[in-house]
C-alpha cells in the first residue's frame, strides 16, 4: 500500500481551519491505569481546561499491580481509581480496557481495540509510550499504538467502525531511555499552571502510590498516614526534579526565555507514521503554547 | 548457533566467479502488490533488460486497498494489477501470497513463506523493506525477511525445501523514516534508462494509483480520465522530486560526477543478517553500475 | 505500572553490602547450546573459580543445528555437549530448555521461563544477548529476556515463584551488529586467564564445532581428525582476532595501561530496563576487575 | 472448580418469581448475519411482541459470504441488512461483530466478547448453535457459547463487565445433523402467527438470499426480479417443508393434539452446561407456551 | 504414524507382572486445585494406605475462582490449600501448575507440561475429566490429557524427558453430561473407607468449600461458623446422595452382592487413547477390587 | 451464512452426467506419510488401476515417527518412502506437507493448507479420518478436513485459488474408536485384488514398518531381515484379522453374498459437512461396486 510519496503533489490546505474556535480531540494510551497520568496529566489538564476533549485509555486493567492484592478485585480497584485520577484533571473519559497486566502483546485483536478508540473518539492527537520502555507492557503498548497509527484511515480494517478521513498526529510520552536512540522532545509544555492537579491525580491511585510502588522499593515505611502528608511526599518523591536537559532546550524553544522559570514541564515527540505536524501545525494543536502572530 | 565468528578464517573465495556470464537471481519482498514496484521497480527492470531472472513477492493480497472495494474480488483484481505490473517491467515472476492486507505479523508460516521463496529462487539478492516504515505491513515485511535471512541456509529449516548452500545478499529498500536509524544508501542505482517502464508498472496499478491513493488523499476528482494524461498525473504526483541528498551522494560514489544528471534512483541498505558483501562483490551483484578495473 | 521515577527520592542503600564475603549468583540466556559459551564463558569461569554460582540457559534445544541429524536426537546430543562444555567452564549448571531451534518467539510461555530461572537461581547479573543479531533466535532471546527484566520483581506474575525483591542488573553480551545502534561496552573482562577453558568448552559442542558450522562454511575438509589439532584449529578460527575496537576502549577504562597486553576478552552492555549500576557497583558485580579503594 | 455438585442440598428458590409481569431478556448468537434468523426468528418475534427483549448477535461480520463482494464493504452491506431484518423482527437489538467471516475460531478474546455480551443483556436465556454443523463458523459459535455458558457467573473473568448472580438457560438452535449425536428438540415453538415476519426478515438479507445463496446453487437465473415475487420464491425454497419428525413430536408434548395443525415451528435443545431448567421453568421462559395451570 | 494395528498381531506379555509387590504411579489431571479431590479423592486414598504413589496435577492455579479474591494472591492460597488437602488424602504430591483459571486451552505448551508430568511419574494410570464438562477448563483439561496420551511414547516430543515404554491405562473422572455421549463406568471404587479424609481433604479448601462455592449458590450465609459444624455442612452438601444407577449397576459388576451396602463410590472410564486394558488388568491396577482367583 | 435449506427446492441435476466415461478425482488426507496407505491404499490402487486420478497428502511431514531419528533428515527420508508407496500404488500424487509431527492444531494456515489441496486438485471425493482417533495429529487432521469441506466452495476464502463450484464428498477412513460415536461403514469396498499394492505400499515405509512401529511394541527383535520375509511378517501384523463386524455387513449391503467371500476391505463414511450423496452417487463414486441397472 503506497501512501506518503503521493502526498509530495497534493495541495495539502490548512489542516485546522479554524484554530482559536475549534475544539480539538486528544487521547492518549498508556499500558496500565496511571501511566498517562505520569506522562501527559499536566498537558490534558490544560486542554480540557481550554474545552477540548481529552480521553485516557490504559490497554490493561492493571491486575498485576500490588504486592498483595490482584485479578478482578484489584481491576475493579484501579478502575475506581482511574475513574477519580480523571476527575480531577477534568478530562472527558478514563477508560481502562480489560486485558491482563503484565501480559500485553501487540496481537490484532489489541490493535483493533486501539484503531476503534481513536476513530470513535475522532482523534486529532494520539498520545502513546514509544517502543523502548523498561515495562514490556509499555513496549507494546507503543508497538501497537503505532500498528494503529495509519489503520485508521483505512475503511476495510475494523469496518464497523467508520475510518478517519485524516490521520492524526502521533506523539510519544517523554521518557529517559537512550537505546536504540533517546527520546527527542519535539514540543515540550509548561505545566506549572496544571501541576497540583497532576499531583491530585496521582493521589488517586492509591493503590499505586502508596502501596505498591513504596513495596517495591522497599519504603512502604516512610509512606505518611495522613492524607496531607502523604500527598507531599508523593509530590516531593515523583516530581522534585527539574526537566530533563533535552527538555529544557524545547522549552526555550517553544516558550522563549521565560523556559528558564519553567519548573514542571511534560514533552512529546513527534511519531513519524501519522500525520507529521509543521511547526505551525503542532501550535494549533497546542493552543497553550505560546502562539506566533 | 554460531556462525559469523567462523568467517574469520575460512578462505572465502570469490563469490562470483565469473560475473559477466553470470545470470544473476533477485527476488524482491513487499507487504502489497505494489510496493515492490516503488522501492525497487527501476532496478528491477534493469536486471530484466540484461537478462537476469527478478521475482517480486507481494507478502499479502491486498485486499483491504480500496475504500469500496475489499476481500477476494479486490485481492484478485490487484493480483491482475500485479502480473500486468511484472509485464510491464519485464520480470520473470510477481508472485502474491495469500495473506490479509492490514494483519501481517511476524509468524512463524509466513517466515516459512518467504524462506522458501528465497529457496525456491536460489537467490544471490533479496531485497525488502527495513522493519521502519509508517505501515505496519511494512514493518513487519521487514521483520519476516530478517527472520528469514539466516534460515535459508539450515536443511532442517522448511525441509521440504532444499537448502541454500550460500547466504544471499539482503538489502533494504530505501525509505525515508528516521527513527530509530536513518536509511543508509550502501548502493544507488540509476534508473532513468528504465524509469518509464517503472512509470509504467504503477500505472498498471489502476485500483491503487487512480482510486485509493487519491481517495486518501482527497484528491479523487484530480484524477485525469484520460490514461495519457493520468499517467502523466501519477509521474508527476510520485516521481517529480530528486533523490534524497543521502541517495545523491550514494550516486556520487558509485557513479561519480555524472551522478548530478541522474534524475531517477533507487537506493538499496546492505542488511547484516544476510551476506556481507565487499564493494566489489556489490558491483558484480549490481552489474549495471560502472564497473572499476 | 509506574516504577523508576519513584526511584529518584528513594534512599537507596548499598545494593551489596559486603562484597568481599558475598557469594554472586549469575546466570546467562542464549538461544542455542553454545551461544552462552562463545559470548560469556571467559567471564563465567572467572566467576567460577572464585566461587560464584553459574548457570547457562538455552532457551532452545538446538534441534536444528546439523547439516545430516535433527529432532530429539540432536536435541539429547547436544544437551549432553552443554553439559560437558559446562563441566569444563566448572560452572553450576547449564539448563538446556526444550523449546524448538529455529522457531523460538517471544511469547509469554517462554517468557515465563526465563522469569521462573532469573527468580529461582535468584540472580545478581542476568546475562543475554541483544536484540539486534543476525539469528532470529538471538534476537528473540534478547527480546524475551528484556521482557522478563522487569517482571522478575512483581509477584502476580508467575505467582508460583516467589518474585525477586530486587531487580538484578541485566547485560547483554557482545555483538558486532551496528543497527539500529551498535554494541556499547559498559563493561570490558580480560579473560586471558580462563581462555583455554573457554576453548575447551567450545571443543564439547562438537555437533557444532567440526561438523554443523564447517558445513555451513564448506570447510569440512579442513577439519583436523586428531583432538588436539583440532581444538587448536578450533582455537584459531574462532578466536585470533584483537578484541574489536570499541572493547579495547573499555579495557582500557577498566584496567588501565595493562589493557594493551589483553588478548582475549568478554564485554557487556548494560540493560537500560534492569536495575542500573554505578561504576562501584559493576566492581563489586565483577569481582575481578581492578579494585579502585 | 466444583460448582454443580454442590446445588443438590441448596434450596433453589423458584427462579421466576412473578412470571406473568416479568420482562423476560433473550439473546441469540449465531455466526453470520443472518442465522439467527432462520434458526429463531420467529420465536424471537413472538417474544418480542410480548414486550420482552431479544437481541441477536452475529459473531463475524459476514464479509466471506458473496461470490462478488467482500470486505468492509460487504460487511457494512450485511451489518444494515441485518439491522433492517431485527426491525422486521421487531427485537431490540442485531449486533454485528467485526471478527472475519470464515475465520472465527474458540480463542478467548471471542470467548470474552460473548460473555460480555450476556452479561451486558442481562440474559434470562441464551440462544446458539450446536458445535456439530457443516459451517466451521457455526461449529466454534457453539463451542464459544459453550466456553462463556459457566464464565458467565465468574466475577474475576472479565472484570470490567459485572458478572451475572445465576446462570442463565442456554439453548441450542435445531439444526439435522446426526453425528456425533443428533439434535434434541426439548421445547418446539409454534411461530405460525409470526411465519410471515420470519420470511420478511430472511428477505431483508438480499445479498444473501437472492445473490449468494443462488450464486451456490446455481439458482441464480431463478432468482425473480419482482419484490413479492421473490419473497414468495423465497419463503417456498426455505420453509415449505414440514417440521422435522422430531419436531413434531416435541410439539405434541407441548401443545398436545394441536401440535398436527402447526405448519412452522423452531425447537432447541436444552445446553447442559447452564442453568438446567425444569419444565415448569421452561412454560415460564417461553411464556407462548401453553401455559399448565 | 500407525501404531495400534499392530498390536494385533504382537504377543502382548502380561503387563504386570507381579501385581502383588508392585508399587503401582498413579497421576491424576484436574482443572483447578480442587477437581482431582472431588473425582478422585477417595480412590487416591486407596493407592496411598496401600502404598502406591499418587500425583494430583490442578492445571490452572485457580487464580479466578472467588468473588473478591484474584490474581497471585488467591493462587497462592490455594496451592496452599491443595498441599494440605494433599496431605489429609495422604498422597505423595500435589502440583498446581501456573496457568490462569478460567483461560486454559489446549496448546501445545500445556500439552507439553502434561507429557512431562505422565512420563516423570513413570504413571501406571493417568485420570483425567472427559471433554465434555460445564466448565471450559475442564473439557480442555480433558482434551489436553487427550492429545498427550499417545504422545508419551515419542521420543522426538519433548525430547528433553525420557519417553514411557508403556503407554499407561487412561480413564476419566465420572460425570454427569449425558452429550454428545454419557459416562461409562468402567470400573466403580469403593471408598467407604477413605471417605472422611476425602470429605477432610475437601474441608482444606477452604475458600472454594465455604467462600466460593456457596457464593455462587447464595447460600454464603448458610455456611457454619464452627469448623466441626461446617465440614458437617459440607459432607451433607456435596455427598449425601447415593451412587448414579449407572455406577451402582458397575459396582454391582465388580464387587458383588455387596454392592447394595456402598454407600460411596467413585467411578471411572477406560480411556480409548491410551492402553486398553483388560479386565484382569484393571483389578491389578485397582487392587483394591475383589480379586478373582 | 445459510445453505443447506435452499437445497430443499433447487432442482438438483444429476451430479455425475456421463458416470461411465468420466475420470474421477480423489483426494486422501493423512496426519502423516502412512496413514492414508492403511486406510485407503487399496481404495486408492483400484481408483488408479481404472484410470482415475488420486492424490494422498499427509499434513505432517512425520519427523517425529523414530525412536533415534527426527528433523528434517527422517522428513527427508519419510518423503522418499512416501513417494515410492505413491508409486506402488500407482497412484498421481503423494504430497507431504511440512508442518511438524506431534504438533498438528487445527489452525487457519493448516485449514488453507487442505482447502487449496482439495480446489487444485478439482476434488470428487475427499478422505480424511474422523476427529476421534488415538493420535492428536489424526484428530486435528479429521477436524481441520472438516473445517475446509464448506469453505471449499467459497470464493472469498483463500481467493488466490478458484473455488470449487460443487462441493465434493466427503468420506472419513475407517478406525476402530467408539466414543463419542463409533465409526459407521456407509460404504464398503472389495480390495482383495489390489491388497498385494496395499501391503507393497506399506511395505516402502520402512522407517516405520521395520523400524519405529516395531520399536513401539518391544518387537525389534522380530522383524525378519531378509525383505521378502519381513514382507510377510508386515502382512501377517497388519493384515490377519478379517473386516470387522459393521464392515462385513456393509459388504453385504454393497456386494451381496459373495461379501462373505471378501478378506480385505476398506470402508468408509459420509460426512455430514460435505454433499451427501444418494446410494445412486455413491455407486458412481466408487465405479468399482457392483452397479445397479
Amino acid at each position: 500500500m503506497l501512501y506518503r510519496g503521493f502526498l509530495l503533489f497534493c495541495c495539502v490546505s490548512t489542516m485546522l481551519a479554524q484554530p482559536a474556535a475549534r475544539k480539538l480531540r486528544v487521547i492518549s494510551f498508556g499500558a496500565h491505569p496511571d501511566d498517562c497520568d505520569y506522562r501527559a496529566g499536566g498537558t490534558a489538564a490544560k486542554f480540557a481546561r481550554l474545552g477540548h476533549q481529552v480521553k485516557f485509555v490504559a490497554l490493561t486493567n492493571g491486575d498485576a499491580g500490588h504486592q498483595s492484592e490482584g485479578g478482578g478485585a484489584l481491576a475493579r480497584r484501579r478502575r475506581a481509581e482511574a475513574q477519580e485520577a480523571g476527575r480531577r484533571l477534568g478530562i472527558a473519559s478514563y477508560e481502562v480496557l480489560d486485558n491482563h497486566d503484565g501480559e500485553l502483546l501487540p496481537t490484532l485483536p489489541v490493535r483493533h481495540q486501539v484503531i476503534r478508540r481513536i476513530r470513535e473518539w475522532n482523534a486529532d492527537i494520539v498520545l502513546a509510550p514509544r517502543p523502548w520502555d523498561y515495562h514490556p507492557d509499555h513496549r507494546y503498548t507503543g508497538a501497537v499504538v503505532q500498528d494503529a497509527a495509519y489503520m485508521v484511515v483505512v475503511p476495510n480494517v475494523c469496518p464497523d467502525t467508520p475510518a478517519l478521513r485524516k490521520n492524526p498526529v502521533f506523539l510519544y510520552h517523554e521518557d529517559e531511555f537512550q537505546r536504540p536512540n533517546p527520546f527527542r522532545p519535539d514540543v515540550a509544555i509548561d505545566i506549572d499552571d496544571t501541576f497540583e492537579a497532576k499531583v491530585s491525580a496521582f493521589d488517586a491511585h492509591v493503590s499505586q502510590m502508596y502501596e505498591w510502588g513504596p513495596f517495591l522499593d522497599d519504603a512502604l515505611a516512610s509512606v505518611p498516614k495522613d492524607p496531607v502528608a502523604r500527598r507531599e511526599w508523593l509530590r516531593k518523591g515523583w516530581f522534585s526534579g527539574p526537566p530533563a536537559p533535552a527538555v529544557l532546550k524545547a522549552l526555550e524553544k517553544w516558550y522563549g526565555p521565560r523556559a528558564q522559570t519553567i519548573r514542571h514541564a511534560e514533552a512529546f515527540e513527534v511519531c513519524e507514521y501519522g500525520h507529521r505536524p509543521t511547526e505551525q501545525e503542532l501550535r494549533e494543536l497546542f493552543p497553550f503554547l505560546p502562539q506566533t502572530k
